[in-house]
C-alpha cells in the first residue's frame, strides 16, 4: 500500500508528447462557457417582485425621457402616453413587448467554429472597449493609434478565454473621429475571426457597421443571425438620447442585438440605496428593451448596465465594491425573471497603474459576475483607471483570469474519480503522488497552472531578475504578437469592405470631426 | 418631478456631524459575521454521499497513520483496528464520534463585547500566522522580531473586520525557539482584547498556552468556554504525527477547539483530481475530528484544511487557482453534511511583492470562501509569497477587503427602500441625487468607500505624488500605530501571566533551541 512506484500503465503519447503539449502555445478559443455554478440569488421571490413592482411604478408614474422625435412618435403610435419628451409606460405594455425578446441565441462568428451561444447559462467573455489612453508594451501611458487597436485585436484573437475582438478597445487618435468607426470595424473583422462589437457612436455610424456586416456575412444572413453587438448607454436617471436611440434602430431593424445599458454611478445618478438603485436601473433597462421590440418584434436584445458606486469623499467612481457585487447578483435575478440575456462589466480597476489595487478590484468583480451568472461579460480584459486606459499587461492577465474563472464555472470532473481513489490506495499514508500513473495522465488538466503568475521561491525569482507581474505580462504579449497569424479573410469580401470604407471616407467630411455626433 | 432641490427634512446631526463621522478613525470591531449569501454548493446530494463513501472506504481499508503511541493506545482502547501505526476506522465509529462535535459555539474574548459565534452561518476573520519573514513598514523583507509581532497584534486589534489577534503572525527571531510560544501568547493577549490563537508547536507548549488561558480567563471558565484555537496540521496523505496529536490532546482535554487541518498540495500529496483530493482530505479531517472526541466527548473541534495546488512545471504551490475555489465549495458542503464548523484559508498570495498578482490571488480566494460559507476564515490578512512573509501593506489592504466582503455577505438593506424609491420620483429623469435628503442621510452607509484604494483622476493622483497602494497602505499602518491604545488588562492577571512566563523560561532550557520539538 505504501508502494510509491506503481506499475506503469500504457498511455497514449508518453512523457515527450506531454512535455511538448505543456510548452506549446495554445491559442485555441475556448468554446462559449456553460456556467455550472449555482446562481447567487440574494433576493427572495417576493423581493424580486418588489423590485419589479417599483420599476413598473416608475415607468408608469415617473416616466422615461426619450429625447428623440422618432422614438416619441413610435411610442405614440403604439399607444403609450407621451407628454413632451416623457414617455409613460404601462406595465402590461412593457411585459408584452419584452416577451418577444429571445431568451437565448447564437452569435455567428466569421469562423463558424467560433460561434457562441448567449443566454440561459451560456456566457461569453468580451474585452474592454472605449479607452482614450493605453498603457503600451513598455507600460507607457499615451494616446492610442490604429496600430495599437490592431495589436489589441490580435491579442483578443489569441487569448483563449476571449470570445470576441470587441470594437474600439482603444480610441485610435490617428484617424478623423468622423471616419473612425469604419477603420475600427475593419480592424475587428480583419485581425480576428471571432465575433466582434459594432460601433454605435451615431445612427449613421451604426448603419455603416450594419452595411459592413452585410458585406462580411451577407445581407440575408444577418437579417436572421446575430453577428455583432451594439451598446446603447442610458443617461441615468431615466433618459435615453437621440444618438443612442438612432443607433439602436439601426441595429434592431437589422436584427442585431443591442445592450440596453443604464449607466449607473450609484449614489450620484441613483438613490443612495442598493435595492432602489437596482429598481431604477431595472426601469431604465426595461424601457429600452421594450423599445427594441417596438422597432422590430423578436429582435434579440440584452439587458445591460454599467455599474459603479461613487465615493462621496471625492465624487469618483469606484470599482470592486461590495455593492457592485450585490447589484450584479440582483440584476441577474431580474434579467432571468424577465427571461432576457444580460450583460455585465468585468475586471474593472480604478488604479492608475497595474498594482495590487487593480488586482483586488478586478478579481472581486470577476468572481461576482461568475456567481451572478452573467451572459455577456464585457470589459473582461484591460480595464484600469476607471476605463481611462487599457493596459496591455492587464489585458493579458485579465484574459488568463477569465480562463481560470471559466474553469471554475465549468464544474467538476468526476470521470476519473474511481481511478483517482484507487491511487489513494496505491500510495497509502505518507507517500506522494508525483510518480503515480494517474498523476502522470491527469496533471495537465486536473489543476490550472497560470502562465502569468510566478509561484517560484524568492531565491529563484531573484535569480531570474525579480520580474513582477506587469513585466511578465508584457513579455508574454510581445511573444504572442511575434507568433500572431492573421486569420484568412476571403479576398473578394476584403476588397468589398475596403471599397466600402474608401467610398464612405470620401462621403464623410473629415474636417467635420470636432463637430460630429460622437 | 424634476425638482433637484427638494425640501430639506430634519435630520439628526447635520452636515458637520456627518463630516466628523466621515473623517473619524473607526477601530471598532465588526460583530461576528452572519453570512447571508446563498451557499455555493457545486455537488449534488448524491455527489456529497459519493465523497463521504470514498472517504469512509479510505478510513476502513487504507487506514490512517497515527504516529503517536498514546493515540494508538487510545484507538485500541475504544476498539478500532490498529496494525503497527495504521488505524483502520469503521464508518459507524467515525460517525458516532463526530456526532458529539458542537455544530456551533461561542468564542469568548477578553472583552466580552468581542466574543463571537462560530458555526452555521456565523464566521470570523483571523489574520495569517507563521511567517518566517515580514515586509515591514518600509516594505523591506527581513526576519521578524518580537516588536514586529507586537505591531501585527496591534494592527489586528485596530482593523475592524479582524476578529482575532491570532498567535505568531510572524516568527519572532529575537527569542529562543523553545520559549517563543510564551512570548507569542502573551503578546496576543496583551496587545488586543479580541480572541487569539494558541500555539501547538509541541504538546508541552500547548499545555503552557492552556495554563496561560486559565490564568487569563480562569481554569473553570475555559473548561466550559472556548477562548482560543489550536491548529493541528496533518501530513497528507493520511498521517498525523506525535507533535500535533499531543498538542491536540492538550487543547481538547481542556475543551478548547482545534482545527483538524490536512495540508493539501493538490497533485503532490493528493491525486491529480479535485474530487478525489477532497475525498482524501475529508478522510483525513474526519480521522482527526473523530480523535478529538476520543480525547473528550463533546469538545469543540473544527473541520480544517490548508489548500494549495501544485504547479507541475516547478513543483511550487499555487494560490488563487480555480480548483482551490472548487475545493472550498466542496469542503463547505462536506462540513455541513457532518454538522461541524469549518476552517479555510483566505487572501493567500504567491507573489514576491505586493503586486497585481497578489491582488488577484487574494481577492479570488476571499470571494470563494465567502460563497463557500466558511466559518473560521484564517490567514485573512498579510499572507504573500506562499506564506513565507507577512506584508504590513497587504495586512492592511486584506483587512479592508475582509470588511468589504463582510458587507457583501451581510446582505441587502431594505429598510429605506420606499423612501429611496420616493427619491426617484423627487428627482425624475435627468436629475442627480447628490443633494437629495435621502442621499444626505444614507450615503455614509449605502456604499462602501475603501480607504486604501485610490479612485481619483490620474491628474489628482499625480499631484498627490503618484502613490501606489503599497505606500498608501504603509502610511495607513503608521497612522494606525500612532493612534494605538493598549486595551486595559487586569493588573493582577498581567502579573500572574508574567510570573508564569518567567518561571517557565527558567524551566525551559533556551540552549536547547535548535533541538526542540518545534
Amino acid at each position: 500500500m505504501n508502494d510509491q512506484t506503481p506499475k506503469p500503465r500504457s498511455r497514449a503519447g508518453g512523457r515527450n508528447a506531454r512535455r511538448a503539449l505543456r510548452s506549446a502555445p495554445n491559442f485555441e478559443m475556448l468554446p462559449g462557457l456553460e456556467n455550472t455554478l449555482p446562481l447567487c440569488e440574494i433576493m427572495s421571490g417576493s423581493q424580486v417582485e418588489r423590485i419589479d413592482n417599483a420599476s413598473m411604478d416608475i415607468l408608469e408614474n415617473v416616466g422615461v425621457h426619450f429625447r428623440d422625435p422618432i422614438a416619441l412618435a413610435d411610442w405614440k403610435r403604439i399607444g403609450a402616453k407621451v407628454v413632451d419628451e416623457t414617455v409613460f409606460l404601462d406595465r402590461a405594455l412593457v411585459r408584452d413587448l419584452i416577451s418577444t425578446i429571445p431568451s437565448d441565441f447564437t452569435y455567428h462568428a466569421r469562423d463558424p467554429q467560433k460561434s457562441v451561444r448567449l443566454g440561459g447559462r451560456n456566457s461569453v467573455f468580451v474585452p474592454m472597449t472605449g479607452a482614450p489612453f493605453l498603457r503600451d508594451l513598455d507600460d507607457v501611458r499615451r494616446n492610442p493609434m490604429l496600430d495599437d487597436l490592431a495589436m489589441f485585436h490580435k491579442l483578443s484573437h489569441m487569448m483563449p478565454a476571449l470570445h470576441s475582438s470587441a470594437h474600439h478597445i482603444v480610441e485610435p487618435y490617428d484617424h478623423p473621429i468622423s471616419q473612425r468607426h469604419l477603420r475600427i470595424t475593419y480592424s475587428s473583422m480583419k485581425h480576428s475571426d471571432k465575433m466582434f462589437m459594432g460601433m454605435t457612436t451615431s445612427p449613421k455610424n451604426a448603419e455603416d457597421v450594419m452595411d459592413m456586416c452585410a458585406i462580411l456575412f451577407g445581407e440575408d444572413f444577418i437579417d436572421t443571425h446575430p453577428v455583432t453587438t451594439g451598446n446603447i448607454n442610458g443617461n441615468s436617471p431615466l433618459v435615453w438620447d437621440e444618438t443612442m436611440l438612432g443607433a439602436m434602430r439601426a441595429f434592431s431593424r437589422r436584427n442585431q442585438p443591442v445592450l440596453c445599458s443604464p449607466f449607473v454611478l450609484g449614489g450620484a445618478n441613483t438613490p443612495a440605496s442598493v435595492a432602489a438603485s437596482v429598481a431604477q436601473l431595472n426601469a431604465e433597462a426595461l424601457s429600452a428593451l421594450a423599445y427594441t421590440q417596438v422597432i422590430r418584434r423578436g429582435a434579440p436584445a440584452i439587458y445591460g448596465h454599467y455599474l459603479s458606486t461613487v465615493s462621496m469623499k471625492s465624487g469618483a467612481p469606484m470599482a470592486g465594491t461590495p455593492e457592485i457585487s450585490q447589484m450584479n447578483f440582483m440584476i441577474g435575478q431580474m434579467a432571468r425573471y424577465y427571461g432576457v440575456p444580460w450583460r455585465t462589466s468585468n475586471t474593472l480597476g480604478g488604479a492608475k497603474t497595474f498594482d495590487a489595487q487593480a488586482g483586488y478590484e478586478s478579481a472581486t468583480t470577476l468572481q461576482a459576475v461568475m456567481h451572478a451568472g452573467a451572459n455577456y461579460i464585457w470589459h473582461s480584459a484591460g480595464w484600469n483607471e476607471a476605463g481611462m486606459h487599457c493596459s496591455v499587461a492587464k489585458f493579458i492577465v485579465d484574459s488568463e483570469q477569465c480562463a481560470m474563472a471559466y474553469r471554475m464555472a465549468q464544474g467538476l470532473n468526476w470521470d476519473d474519480f474511481d481511478q483517482a481513489i484507487d491511487a489513494v490506495s496505491d500510495i497509502g499514508p505518507g507517500g506522494h503522488y508525483l510518480g503515480h500513473p494517474h498523476t502522470q495522465d491527469n496533471f495537465q488538466t486536473a489543476f490550472f497552472m497560470p502562465e502569468l503568475f510566478d509561484n517560484n521561491s524568492i531565491e529563484q525569482w531573484v535569480a531570474e531578475g525579480s520580474i513582477e507581474v506587469t513585466e511578465r505580462a508584457l513579455n508574454h504579449a510581445r511573444k504572442l504578437l511575434s507568433e500572431y497569424q492573421e486569420p484568412k479573410l476571403d479576398i473578394a469580401k476584403d476588397e468589398e469592405l475596403r471599397d466600402y470604407i474608401a467610398r464612405r471616407e470620401r462621403e464623410i467630411p473629415a474636417a467635420d470631426e470636432l463637430n460630429q455626433e460622437y
